[in-house]
């Protein structure tokens, strides 16, 4: 009989969101009058739909593909077409940081790379996750029964903790802005990282998902503006969120050319080389017409219109934030990212607010606690929503949770 | 620092493909003259483009993406769409195999789903893999430091390999119809494999991306065609080479809903939760638009024009058979594959006679060692070229191999 992955049975079985739609579920049948009612601001999916520019070079990609003389099959190289990635380097140069076309691998998306990036390390590895994080992170790493420290990030912190130099790691994720928190790092806080990383022969997975909602400037849109990076880090990014790519699944990875750790015998390896038979053996490519329109975002033309979807959902972070702002809740998020991240009032629970929000005002966000033990007393709420629905979710906030 | 996975420093740094462009240029290099003139049947990628239904429903997906109340983002599920998972069991009706839209789960391709299924088993399993085959199988267990045990499929079976009942497998891969050697199981031969699997308690995990090419009557075009199949077999199918989807990224897993196994304490434990478990962290469906062309594949307008482009690939085949036969060469496959593996002739190697036809008939086809031992003096051609150059070429062998 096969012997089963058993450090899949010690996953947790109830996943977040799973548990969160049958509450939700079991509320309209419990008040069948309130289902039109409910605003959800739960799952951090976007509303607004592709840009025209992105859907009219993914048709011009899909005829391209009708026409014996354009039609694309198996990539060469698998790692994405030159027009793609030359696309996202000049993106990178636009903003100052050093990436080169030949260092980007396009992918199906950041959970796929963030959740496999695993495989070429061994199993052996301390491996230190901020605490909140994305589920993934830990996931992935419980799957394969590697050892997990956490980084508390916490109200005193500001939801941005620096590492601790008394504790080692291996393997450092760490996402900014970040999933769920909406904190993002410095350039001094990132530093921090870099030089605690490079200090530890560690390498950083640096999840880059969330850059594009970025609006302070002393916050980096990528770990490779940072002095030293290109030494010890991987960077993810995804245009989910960048562009609504949430159903039409493209994303990037970075590995920096000169990025090598040592075998056991002492030899030099390149972590892009690793990484490419990787996904030369279980990948083949993303979609030619997905490709297509991605490449369009980085266009003149792309970048005006994703901006206004941006500004957009940027502007509902606003209305949110402002609404907490009049109450005098605590919250980190709202102005690099479009999660808000907000302690419960009441020194509530997570899941307690949660059914005090669901019940009370028929509106749905994230418990906190979902996220890891930090999160407990927190809740996230999204900014991908509806206008409309947004100012109407800020207005029952604010008259439920006056004092 | 990381550990790395060193079971990757393990394999092979030689990929097939890149050794065989190498040989390609450097011969460019020495007869410039000659490049035009060769005729690649190497790579086994179709060459004729996306029928014209699924290049609409792709260009319809990407026009509702583009309308904020037909917008698409996160799939709930991410097993994929129920339209297309209800053709796909639809098709499987049509042949009488038993598999329910809930039993399938949409992907971006086979070679994802052969490469990452290993996740979900143990690494002390003892894998059996047929000897020529399709490099993945290998690798991917390769890379995680498995046992490999080889089931030799020679000229003497006809490269179909029985079980040998003295040997105890836990996990099994099958391809039929083959990559790379064109045999295809019968359903009494595959019964045997169903049979001996059921006996060691062991796990199928059955490669079908070929079905669209068998044409005789007693070759399966499922395992869950055969009896028993749904207490031990997994079943991966791909769109690539039955509509030409190499480029645009679509295939799909069946897991029967009983299929499971037990773990260390005795649990029962199914199969398709923990491969939905995997799945569910570290992949988050497939492109929308992708979906959409992928369900035009199996309407009735989808079916008559992929009709067209299969016969054609077929018709190739038999020319290139055809020629065999004039002269006298043994080779499998062809009928019911678009693969033709033929013997070298005068016992030359491999990699000799690709040299040989290379240098002599600027024909460019895959050395049989590139499979593994038994494909040792075995060459691989496909039928995946067009019309004219598959005329071309078999004159050419015709010419340069007769007594």
């Amino acid at each position: 009989m096969p012997a089963l992955n058993e450090n899949y049975l010690k996953l947790e079985k109830n996943y977040l969101f799973i548990n969160i739609a049958k509450r939700i579920s079991k509320y309209i049948t419990d008040h069948p009058e309130s289902k039109s009612n409910i605003i959800r601001m739960g799952i951090g999916d976007v509303t607004l739909p592709l840009a025209p520019c992105v859907v009219e070079a993914v048709k011009r990609g899909a005829e391209e593909m009708g026409v014996k003389e354009t039609f694309k099959g198996y990539e060469d190289s698998g790692t994405g077409y030159d027009f793609l990635k030359n696309a996202i380097a000049g993106y990178y140069s636009s903003f100052g940081a050093d990436v080169k076309a030949s260092e980007i691998r396009i992918s199906d998306g950041a959970k796929s790379d963030c959740g496999n990036i695993v495989d070429i390390f061994g199993d052996s590895n301390t491996i230190l996750i901020t605490d909140p994080a994305y589920p993934v992170y830990v996931d992935s790493n419980l799957m394969s029964g590697r050892k997990i420290i956490y980084a508390d990030c916490t109200k005193e912190n500001g939801f941005c903790a620096a590492p601790d130099q008394s504790v080692h790691a291996d393997i450092i994720y760490l996402c900014s802005p970040n999933n769920p928190t909406g904190a993002a790092f410095t350039f001094s806080q990132l530093k921090e990282w870099v030089d605690y990383a490079l200090r530890n022969e560690a390498v950083i997975i640096y999840d880059a998902a969330y850059e594009a909602f970025i609006t302070e400037d002393d916050v980096p849109r990528s770990i490779f503006c940072i002095e030293g990076a290109r030494k010890c880090a991987i960077e993810i990014c995804s245009l989910s969120k960048t562009a609504g790519f949430t159903g039409l699944r493209c994303g990037y990875t970075v590995i920096p050319e000169e990025l090598s750790f040592r075998s056991s015998d002492g030899t030099e390896v390149f972590i892009s080389q690793l990484w490419g038979r990787r996904q030369g053996s279980k990948f083949n490519g993303v979609s030619y017409p997905v490709q297509c329109g991605a490449a369009a975002v980085f266009t003149p033309e792309g970048r005006e219109q994703i901006k206004v979807n941006l500004e957009y959902y940027k502007e509902n972070a606003r209305i949110l934030s402002s609404a907490l702002d009049e109450l005098g809740i605590f919250y980190t998020g709202g102005k690099n990212s479009p999660y808000i991240w907000l302690e419960c009032p009441d020194g509530m629970g997570s899941w307690e607010f949660f059914d005090y929000l669901l019940n009370n005002a028929n509106v749905v966000g994230t418990p906190g606690a979902g996220f890891g033990k930090n999160g407990e007393g927190f809740f996230r709420l999204t900014s991908f929503g509806d206008r409309e629905k947004t100012l109407e979710a800020a207005e029952r906030l604010k008259k439920l949770l006056a004092k």
